[in-house]
């Protein structure tokens, strides 16, 4: 774990936040990029070493659609950055943490990510994030 | 709004998360603090350039304890890091977003922090904060 990669925020209408969130940094979103597999839109923006990721749902099954519909817009993500993914999976699983999907997936920005289950991780939705090699 | 200078998470149980994020981030707690102010005890991690803050209320009536009553563990805000934080809450009354408290409080950390209404920012508690001048 060497840093915050991202924080995902859960959000109704990316345009909307897209304006919101580039008066509350004072500084606009660099990209979008949107994830088939998850179902979500994005849109980055970075704050130090940190980016913040914002997400809205493109159809009603993506887990972000579920969210917002249990517990409305909000916090949804902590990513950490990784060097090696599959090692620090090891290590969480052998730690008690409850993995969500052993093999890592594309996420959005070119990096590979496993997603922890936030039962084990005190109410927060943890992922793992590694950049791809070439 | 230079970094993200820490994510606070909203815990029952103040050892066994200390005991629960060493072994997620593989390092131990730097400190403890307990803010009377705000009914809270803290316990603070360093990640990267980002502290993540865990949060166990001392009183019933603090914000923490209500929050887990209604939500459960989880994150519970967000805090940015300001150089001016008055030149700050100036900046973002302009832009239309709602300040909880406009006169700087003391927070943990050596820090004074002003927080924004989650309603104006997506369900996100927005927290600022600024180093307290010597």
């Amino acid at each position: 774990m060497r840093k915050i990669e991202h924080l995902g925020i859960a959000v109704s209408d990316l345009e909307a936040s897209n304006n919101l969130f580039e008066k509350l940094l004072g500084k606009a979103h660099y990209k979008e990029e949107t994830v088939e597999g998850e179902g979500v839109s994005t849109s980055f923006f970075m704050i130090g070493e940190t980016k913040i990721e914002l997400l809205e749902a493109t159809r009603d099954t993506s887990a972000i659609a579920k969210f917002i519909g249990k517990k409305g817009e909000g916090i949804h993500h902590i990513a950490f950055d990784v060097e090696d993914i599959e090692a620090e999976v090891a290590r969480l699983k052998g730690e008690g943490f409850e993995i969500l999907n052993e093999t890592p997936k594309e996420g959005a920005d070119n990096k590979l990510v496993v997603f922890l289950h936030p039962k084990s991780t005190n109410g927060v939705l943890v992922e793992l994030c590694q950049e791809k090699k070439a």
